[in-house]
Order: structure tokens, then sequence, then C-alpha cells
């Protein structure tokens, strides 16, 4: 199967545009008609950097290299409208490969609004998905950016961290656990079924869907945006790092009270079994896309019970104050410094 | 230097962003304020697939990873507006690599009026440039589709055709003349000194730079739109097929007076050193990026006097009929077909 074969099944597999997308792939160039302004964004996701294929499925990596780029939409309050992607396609993977990671793709689509309305695909070494993705809003005003933050804000976060770390020590335990030699684990080998009692745990599950099935904040970003949030960021880096971003995007000093973190149910279960602290994956490991925002404090109570009438948990982890850094307050005095959790990970947002 | 400081180094070399562009790089998303509707495509350059490393220069890959790109606007007629970009970087790129490639591609958004206004940065097995490009007008029926063509109209092409193709050529010559042993040339070792008595003649630059720094004909498109051509696209495969995608979008057949196509100076040269025909080259050579398109007979010398006092050659080169193909009709009697040029590429339009 050539390129344009390609290109046509995936044509077909497409579902219908939006009405603002006034012509879809197939042409030169998509034609869209913005709804005032636009937030764009891209993020790419290559294989043996940002992922391992047979660590998910095909679907999945689809799925997360569109869920990664929406998260940067969520992070700026945008409605999600259109995305384009350029599919870098090795020799060793079939059109078969090439359609099932679309279908993940375009199962996020549907689920978020969102037209995939344009690509281009290309053969590569490696399994490449690069992901441009146009949100809109009325005005310019009604996006929310990394600067706003001011000193006497509330510091706030959507969800719970550590789990997509989490997920990850487990998916390297079960690579690591296979029998190869001369190859040193960097931590024990930690087998799933030894914690959970088997691959098919709830707890387990929900931090391998962290890891492979990241979901963007969009409507939580969205109510944010419209409830006073004066910055946010989404958390790819980790939440020392994404803070640190907004500290200086401001000019505010930021400061996290650890124990006010929010920990996913496992975490600590997987940190201590791999020799880490939960903090450590909750605060440097990155990947959870989940939204730390500012916010004036008396704005507080009404975001707080919007996103919970959504079943989002929104938690006060701190405050902005004046200055410029980020610390992050332990519970028996000291700070914590959020270090660089995976190396492998060499991610830049937007 | 790791990716933020790359980011940094990145952002702080872009020039300032046009008025539309509110927000450029540096927060989770650009914000813009689009001009009515917007054209939006995406290219890829992926190293030993598009271009090889030594071939050109950094900044040429670049350049023509932004040129190729914006050629798919000039292809709807739309105002070059932003580009976002995504760098894949292997090991052996230092950052200095890195500015250099950015150098090219700010020189081209310069010289077209084009912001780049984000990117990400990523680690890859072989240097990739990913560009999304958007384009503005006021209406999307100020957009020249595919799709347009009528029975009755002329077939025009925008400058002369086949330089890539030689300058292609040309290189591997160069490179295939090294004394590499057991892997015979797919053509005779051609000294490119041998033609045009060394590598400062004229004519092999200008078919180098046909190949390694592509234009695109963004100010024909506009004039080519606003006059009324009915369907138009860029020749980034080859005129033949890139004629059959006007052909099946429109619903008529294009006949092809091969006679009638202008060649750019040395492509006979060339093929005749390399044991191929120059019309080889010119209709299946592809990456010439010229404007195809149909246009009412009407229109025609209007459209070319147009063009001309802008310096830009239009050559009538057929005419679109009922039916649905491409022919291209040989000065002598028969038909030429098209077949694909060069397997290596494997690029697919948007």
């Amino acid at each position: 199967m050539g390129e344009f074969e390609l290109l046509d099944a995936i044509r077909r597999r497409l579902p219908a545009s939006a009405p603002r997308v006034l012509l879809g792939s197939g042409d030169d160039a998509a034609i869209s008609v913005p709804g005032g302004v636009t937030a764009t964004s891209v993020d790419a996701l290559v294989e043996d950097v940002h992922f391992r294929r047979g660590s998910g499925s095909l679907q999945q990596i689809g799925r997360k290299a569109l869920a990664v780029a929406l998260s940067d939409l969520a992070a700026m309050g945008a409605e999600p409208g259109e995305a384009y992607v350029v599919l870098g396609i090795p020799g060793d993977l079939d059109e078969q490969g090439c359609m099932e990671l679309l279908e993940g793709m375009i199962d996020l689509a549907a689920e978020t609004g969102t037209t995939v309305a344009g690509g281009d695909v290309t053969r590569a070494a490696a399994l490449t998905v690069a992901m441009t993705v146009v949100g809109h809003a009325a005005t310019a005003e009604a996006l929310v950016t990394r600067s706003g933050a001011r000193p006497g804000d509330a510091l706030v976060l959507t969800g719970e961290l550590g789990g997509a770390a989490a997920g990850l020590l487990l998916l390297e335990a079960g690579a690591e656990a296979s029998p190869t030699r001369g190859s040193p684990s960097r931590f024990e080998p930690l087998s799933a079924s030894n914690l959970y009692g088997g691959r098919g745990g709830a707890v387990e599950s929900a931090l391998l869907a962290r890891q492979l099935e990241p979901r963007p904040q969009l409507e939580a970003g969205r109510t944010l945006a419209e409830l006073g949030a004066t910055a946010m960021i989404d958390l790819s880096d980790g939440l020392g790092g994404d803070a640190m971003h907004l500290a200086r995007a401001g000019g505010v000093h930021l400061r996290v009270d650890a124990s006010a973190l929010p920990i996913q149910a496992g975490v600590t279960e997987v940190a201590a079994a791999a020799g880490r602290e939960p903090l450590e994956l909750a605060t440097s490991g990155g990947e959870d896309y989940e939204l730390l925002a500012t916010l004036p404090v008396e704005q507080l109570d009404a975001v707080t019970a919007a996103l919970e009438a959504k079943g989002t948990r929104l938690t006060r982890v701190g405050e902005a104050i004046a200055g410029e850094g980020v610390e992050i307050r332990l519970p028996g005095g000291g700070n914590l410094q959020p270090r660089g959790f995976d190396q492998l990970r060499w991610k830049a947002s937007q």
C-alpha cells in the first residue's frame, strides 16, 4: 500500500467535520472558520523517546498523541476545534497498524468534539506522531495564559498526581522482569501482580491508564477560565517544573504545601516497591496532565463547587506570594527540590 | 543544553510576531486573530526520506521545510500567517546545528510575512522537521480548492519544470561519484563540473537551488485566486500525479500538451547525462513547487499579464475537457505515462 492509498483509507475513516470546518482532509489545505480567536499548540510523540511500542496498544499511542496536544488547549481554557496529524511510519508498521493508531485518535477526537482536519504521512525511522491542535474562544481575554498569577492568588490543582509516573514504573517493571541478563534493573523487579493480585486490579489499571490514556482536562480548563483563573498550565513535565513556568511567567513565588497534594491511590505502594518517594512521583513524574492554576481566593468556593458538580476534584495546594520561584514545603519542615524524574522524556511543552 | 535552554534560545531568536499573533511561542498555546477564514496545512521533512544531510546546508533544510508547507497555502491563494514547527533532533545534531536550521526557516518566514508562532522540540532517531502553516483569507470563496475545474477551462502553469529533479540528479551524482565499491550507480557518474565548467555555473546553481531552496509561489497563487482560477494545486509530486488530483477532484479530463511544457535551462543536459528523458523529469520529478491551475479561457490574458508584471511566467499547457483523467500528449503522437520518479520520496500532499 502506497502513501496515496493509505491517505485515502485514512480519509474514508475520518468522521464528518464539525460545521466550523468547511473543507477537511484531501485538498492542499483545510479551510476553517474560527470563532473569534484561535489557540494553537503542537506536540510530538516519538517512539523510544515518549513511548515504547508494546507498552501499550497502537490505539493508545494515537489517543495519547492527541490527548497531550489537547491538554495544552485545556490549559488555555479553549474550546477544542481542529487537529492536524503528521504520522511518521517505520518500515515494520503496516497499514493495519496505522489504522489502529488512527482509531485511538479518532475516538478521543469524537469524545472531545475535535475534527481531524488534515495530515501528512511519511516514512520515518521511528514511529512519530506530531499533532497540531487549534482551539477557539470568543476573545483573547477569555483565554488563560501562564503569566497572570498575582500575589495573594490561591494555587489550585485538578485531580490527583503521581499516577502517570507510577504507571510508567509498572510498565518498566513488567519489561525489566523479563529474563534479560547483563542489564541490571534500575529498581527491583516489580511485578504488578505482586501488588494488587493480578493485572486486573482496579487500582493498577487506573495507574496504567493514567500513563497510557491520559485525559485532557478540557471541561475543567474552560470552567477555570470562565470563573476567573489568572494563570494556568497543564502538568506535562511535573508539578515542580510546571509551577516554575507559572512563577517565571507571572513574576510570582509559588508556595506549595506538599501535605496538601492529592496523590492517586496506589502511587505510594508502587513508589515503595521501586525504592522511590511518592512525593517524587507526584512532583517530578510529569504526564499527569492535570491543570495547575492560580485563582483569586474569593473565587475558590465557586470554582470548587462548579468542578465538583462535573465530577472533577479541585484541591488548593498553595498560594502565590511576592517574589519569583517555587518551593514545595514538606510536612516536617524543609523544602523538596523537584528534579527530573524521567530523563528519557525530553519533551518540551509548546 | 537541555530542551528548555534550546527552546529559550529559539524563542530569543524569533522576530517579533505579526499583529495578528497576540501571543507567540512560550505559553501553552499561541493566540492568533484570524482574518475571516483559515487555510491550514501540514508537511514533514524526514532525513533520508525527503533529504540527506550533507546534500545541502542545515539552513536550506529549515528553509525548505517551511517552503513546502507554504507552497500548499500558495495553492489555495491564501495569505501566509503563522507557522508551527516540530523539530525532531538526532543525537549528532548540536545546538548550533538546530539554530542554523532555524535561521533558514526564519529567513523565509521574514521574506513571506510568516510568523513562527510556536513549536516543540524532541529527540528523534533522524532529523525531522514537521511544519503546520496557517494562511488567511477574507472568505472561503476567496480560496481556490482542487475541485473547481470545469470543461473548457485552460490549464496553466507558473514557472518552469524539471529543475528540482535535475538538481537532485546533480546532488546524487556528486554522491555517487565518490569511490564506493560494490554499489553500482543508478546512472553514470555525472560530475557537475563536466557539464557547466565547475560548481560555480549559473545554470547548475539554479538547478541545485530548485532542489535545495524551493520557493513557494505565494504571490502568484493569490493573483491566480483573485483573477478567477477555478482549481489549483502545487507541484510537489510531479505534474502527472498532481494533475490527476485536480482531474479527480473536479471530475474533468486534463489534456496536457507535452510540447508546451516549459523546461528549465540545463534539465535536458542533466537528463541526457543521466540516461533519462527531460520530459520524465518535468512530469514525474516533483518538487518544483510551481502552481498548476485551471482558469476560464477569457481570464487567460489578464492573469498572464498580471503575473508577468510581477516577473512570473505563466504558460498555458493544456485544457480541461469532459471525462476524468490525465493525458500528456507527445509531439509525435501518443501519450506519456507519468510514473514515480523518486521512490525515496513517499511524501503525501496535505
